[in-house]
């Protein structure tokens, strides 16, 4: 769509709008026309929440999780198990595994996994800072939930050698059929893989 | 989702983007997480870009759509016909019908169609600035372009009766089956209609 702006400072905002992922003309504009009817408050608000978020946040020196805190409310909770790490691949995977209420050990973000296609190697990857808490003797177990992808399988795997030596429980997190999901649709690979991994029948349903 | 937040200003930015219309909590979470893994400057860009917008915006004193001058370029520019105004409800409806090409008259941006469950009356649209240009004299033909719904009707039909006096040509864009579109998925509102307002087979497709 060649659209023709009616004003610089619109066709402005709209760009900018259309730099976030899945945000295109169409809705960018209809974004920044609801915002143009907004009192200019309200928009200072919205625009002040992000520039006070990307200067101010901070990341937990211990999971590089966000937080307003050098520790993040969870590292700094004696109720959590620490002898227990998560490790995935960003915050919002922490806040995916918290919803569960399933998960009382603590995280690891290591801000992506390795992926040498798009320049991510090792190094760039919060790794060391992962074998240090494991190192301090402290964590008996860790769990690794990253995206099956190649990829992720890659950085568990790249985990894996680096945390060999330390004589932990290494566990991947469970791949199988969704809950609610029918055997008819499930793709192949996760079927087999769910057949191959199958569990003892407990009696129970969930 | 019962969603914990492990930061505050997170949170905080989050809920200004879940303040725009389609955007829910999970959107509004990945946008806000991925404005966080731009740089400083690129963010402020993006607010700058957005309170600048609602701090200097003008809007036309002739057509009241968006201009970053007095008069719009549409307004200003002698070569489009200023005997022929077409009524739309905002400004996203001017860059449509500008889109299509196919329209070099000038425009009149009510801000809206008459509701009143929504409370909005007459006196709150820019009617009264609409029937001022037509007294003026200079106007041949007024064209209704707002939704087809009953606030659209009912607007059509104020603004009916306020410019009949004047003598000029009203006129209210076509409705019918869309270009390219099977009859057989029409709705019967819209077909009947179409029906009814049959044109001349010209021999031409489009």
């Amino acid at each position: 769509m060649n659209q023709e702006y009616p004003s610089a400072l619109l066709e402005r905002a709209v760009k900018e709008f259309t730099k976030l992922p899945g945000i295109g003309r169409k809705t960018a504009t209809r974004l920044v026309l609801h915002l143009l009817r907004k009192s200019e408050e309200e928009v200072e608000n919205f625009s002040n929440a992000l520039t006070t978020l990307r200067r101010d946040a901070k990341y937990c020196k211990e999971c590089h999780s966000i937080s307003d805190t050098d520790i993040c409310p969870i590292c700094a909770n004696p109720l959590r198990d620490h002898s227990i790490i998560c490790v995935v691949e960003n915050i919002q995977d922490v806040m995916a595994v918290e919803n569960t209420m399933q998960y009382r050990g603590v995280y690891h973000v290591l801000g992506g996994v390795i992926s040498p296609m798009d320049g991510i190697s090792p190094s760039s990857l919060n790794i060391d800072s992962l074998i240090k808490r494991v190192a301090e003797g402290e964590v008996k177990e860790v769990i690794l939930a990253l995206s099956s992808t190649m990829e992720g399988d890659t950085t568990n795997f790249y985990i894996y050698r680096k945390l060999q030596q330390y004589g932990i429980k290494l566990s991947v997190i469970a791949r199988g059929i969704s809950i609610g999901d029918e055997l008819e649709y499930a793709d192949e690979v996760t079927l087999g893989s769910s057949i191959v991994n199958r569990t003892p029948f407990t009696g129970k349903t969930i």
